[in-house]
């Protein structure tokens, strides 16, 4: 960097601090997911709300925005092409934080968080009534943040949404490829399921599988991986998640005593995301260029562990005997092939975060058109139960018997996040493209998870992925440097057809 | 409060912020001594660096001093006794934090960083040499802190840093309360041992006790002395410790599989601590006059417990048999009598952590005179194990065979911490005032612990201490008001002659 950008230098020691603040919230979050006593959550309300003040602050005084100014018309005097891409993030990062008027972002969370409490009760009591008045709420607040949006960034508003979470993902280059998947899914759903029904029917393994033994393995498992234990944690919640700071990635998994293979594959799902962080280039750390790109090349990650490696056949027949070793299974239920059958089976379902890779877009796909139309007011509020079920019954034949099941399933629009759900299926999508491509370059991979051996996999993204962090604008570009070629639904149809059809 | 005096007001608003950001830093202290993998050390590092810098910039921006001396100034127009104490404690806390320049404290920040990490090497290869570079250089920067520190506030060097740990405590009123100790401590001691010797033998009890059967023991303690596992959680760890915030107080146990008696009283200790805590008044959360009074008064309440209650005769009568039950101990070495010999062994010892009550403070004695010399500099670092080994054998009788045993075994020195182990025998003398007079006042106290019921020392210590927080300026005021005396050597001379002579 050319010393006659002065301003750029202040700019990374701002966000250098603003990024150690973020990590702050990122292990207090992780802590009170798996830690904090019940108790501790007014403090701890608290607590996150003085380091969001503290963050938005910073963000927002104008010092910044005038070093923001200064290190852009600076640019020319020989920032190098990391530094130019910290330079956009920062500004990127700027405009989203400080877009929002602090009262409305203020009301934004304090809405969410009430409305999380009353979502959780709704689904408890399948009382979607005591729900309506917050998602209403909220779907108008977060009307007003993507009009706002819109506006300044010259999108639609719900792309302004998109945007967050996926930079330079839009409607028009998603309607394509969810269209496509539409097309194609149900009817190869129906002659996977005639396919599975005519082989031998799949066996449930039977438990109780104690939760440390479950433990045990998953981490045996995740250190197989590439997890290092030295610098992260895994530990039980009831919905696994990945929570990574520079240096320090934690994942948690949940365990069923009555499923033990379920366990198994989150802990890999999670431990994909985690080799993700991991793989960031540390000399970036705290700086927003240093950051995972987008919302949809970080599910790809988990789904390229999960899915493409996870469930290979090369992976399931090493995994099924250390599975028997482990917990002194036998007998055909633990056999190699059913196994793979149990970690393949595809049936539609009501719930989303069980249902398989075939059906699993589907799930996405009426949630991302449902919520354009909850905020386009196409769809009131009211109308979302039978709005969601009718989708459910065209697109995957079954009907919820109640909300719990249906439209209060998922917490995300509980806590405001509108624009979230297609990034599921994105990831998806770059996985399965991700893999033929990986798999084409390097023909150690598919051999070597027959070994346990993820390493080639993971050099691999390590190289074309992970390295890059946030080096190029969109996840898009990410794909078409790693891949030849833009984002399609072409190999994930592919790979749906050659693993469930042999085709 | 008049709405006069809206400086107070804002005062509260700056002050709470600066109490959640302060609970961050809580957690995240407690988060690394007890989950954080070791290679999160260096982002952990920068995170708490962050949150310092966030605090110290708020504290020392010039807004902070003009609203306090406008509340000062405006102090007639209506605060309640509580605002007015409170704004003396923001005072302080001010001074404290911000009389200090930012770059001698962030230079006693690294140093002491890389001391401790020195310390801990030069312990484990009994290498004095390699940690007198440090310390010699800890110390002269506490001598800058002190001189500082003393002009500023009218006091000596020595007492500029006590005050930090227990406001309004100096040398001047140590000093006879130590020399009294010295003088009556050794030869009660020597009488102790002899009558022990004429006793029956104490038996030790054989492990191996598991940890997890410990751990489960250690919690049905805690929950049957007060502990609330809805606001709190126990964990292992390798020194035990209490960690406190409103709503959210956690303590920590060192288990030992070959022995049991130690783990269940320092869980007993730190259930003193935390009892304070959660008992400090809810109402005064996150502001300075919420927080406990001195570390010598919080010292006094975990010595209550472990001390006082926790190794009295009714108490010990209550835990034998619970012991026994649970790990399934019989014959004489487990029965009440021996049980409570063990607890109340007297000998003279090389290591304070371990060291029974009579000794106790001759060890913290010979500290507080040798780092008084130290600060000083009539007693230069090199010459430090040759001071120590002679402190103790005029003290204790024993020398030390190793630094490592010697003036290597504390960490306090090489964390910069001068001027607090006068505290932990200040807590003693406090602890055994206060269950004198709490169990004069309420009969029900001392048959109640036979019944391993703590609620009637916790409600006398909950009205006498916890409620009243940081209202008094000093824990001198503090002991006077619930005692009616001011703080001496009486009651604690009282308990041991009563305790260990039948006097």
């Amino acid at each position: 960097m050319d010393k006659a950008n002065s301003a750029y230098s202040e700019l990374t020691a701002l966000f250098a601090h603003i990024g150690h603040l973020g990590a702050a919230e990122k292990t207090l979050e992780w802590e009170s997911r798996t830690m904090m006593p019940a108790g501790g959550a007014g403090t701890r309300a608290k607590v996150m709300s003085a380091l969001s003040t503290v963050i938005g602050d910073t963000m927002a005084a104008p010092r910044t925005s005038e070093l923001l100014d200064r290190a852009e018309s600076e640019e020319a005097t020989g920032l190098s092409e990391w530094e130019t891409a910290n330079l956009r993030e920062m500004r990127r990062r700027w405009r989203q934080d400080t877009i929002i008027p602090t009262p409305l972002r203020a009301e934004i969370a304090a809405r969410a968080s009430m409305a999380q409490q009353i979502w959780q009760e709704a689904r408890e009591n399948n009382d979607f009534k005591s729900f309506l008045d917050p998602l209403s709420q909220l779907i108008a607040l977060q009307r007003e943040v993507a009009t706002i949006k819109a506006d300044a960034f010259g999108l639609s508003p719900y792309d302004a949404l998109l945007d967050e979470y996926e930079p330079g993902a839009r409607t028009a280059g998603i309607d394509p490829l969810f269209d496509d998947l539409c097309a194609f899914l149900p009817p190869l759903m129906g002659r996977i399921m005639q396919r599975q029904a005519a082989a031998p029917p799949v066996l449930e393994l039977t438990g109780p599988f104690a939760t440390e033994k479950q433990h045990a393995f998953s981490e045996t498992l995740a250190r197989k991986m590439g997890f290092d234990f030295g610098h992260g944690r895994i530990d039980p919640t009831a919905h696994p998640f990945m929570s990574g700071i520079p240096g320090d990635v934690r994942i948690t998994t949940r365990y069923h005593e009555d499923d033990v293979l379920s366990a198994i594959m989150a802990t890999v799902h999670e431990t994909g995301h985690a080799m993700y962080e991991s793989g960031l280039p540390a000399e970036w750390a705290f700086q927003p260029v240093g950051l995972p790109r987008g919302f949809g090349l970080h599910e790809s990650q988990s789904l390229l562990f999960e899915m493409q490696a996870g469930r290979s056949g090369p992976f399931v027949s090493y995994l099924a005997p250390l599975l028997r070793a482990h917990f002194g299974g036998e007998g055909t239920a633990w056999s190699d092939e059913n196994i793979l059958r149990v970690y393949r089976r595809v049936r539609p379902s009501l719930i989303r975060v069980e249902a398989d890779e075939v059906t699993y877009p589907l799930h996405v796909i009426l949630r991302y058109r449902l919520e354009q139309k909850l905020l386009s007011g196409d769809l009131k509020p009211a109308d979302l139960p039978e709005a969601w079920n009718a989708a459910y019954a065209a697109m995957l034949g079954i009907v919820p018997p109640n909300d719990t099941m249906g439209c209060l399933q998922d917490v995300h629009w509980s806590a405001g996040l509108f624009g979230y759900f297609p990034t599921y299926t994105l990831g998806a999508l770059s996985a399965a493209q991700l893999f033929a491509r990986a798999t084409k370059d390097d023909a150690r991979i598919l051999p070597q998870l027959g070994r346990g051996d993820f390493k080639p996999l993971l050099e691999w993204t390590r190289t074309n992925i992970h390295s890059a962090a946030s080096l190029y604008a969109t996840s898009d570009e990410v794909m078409q440097r790693a891949t030849g070629k833009p984002l399609s639904a072409d190999a994930f149809k592919a790979h749906l057809k050659q693993r469930y059809l042999d085709e």
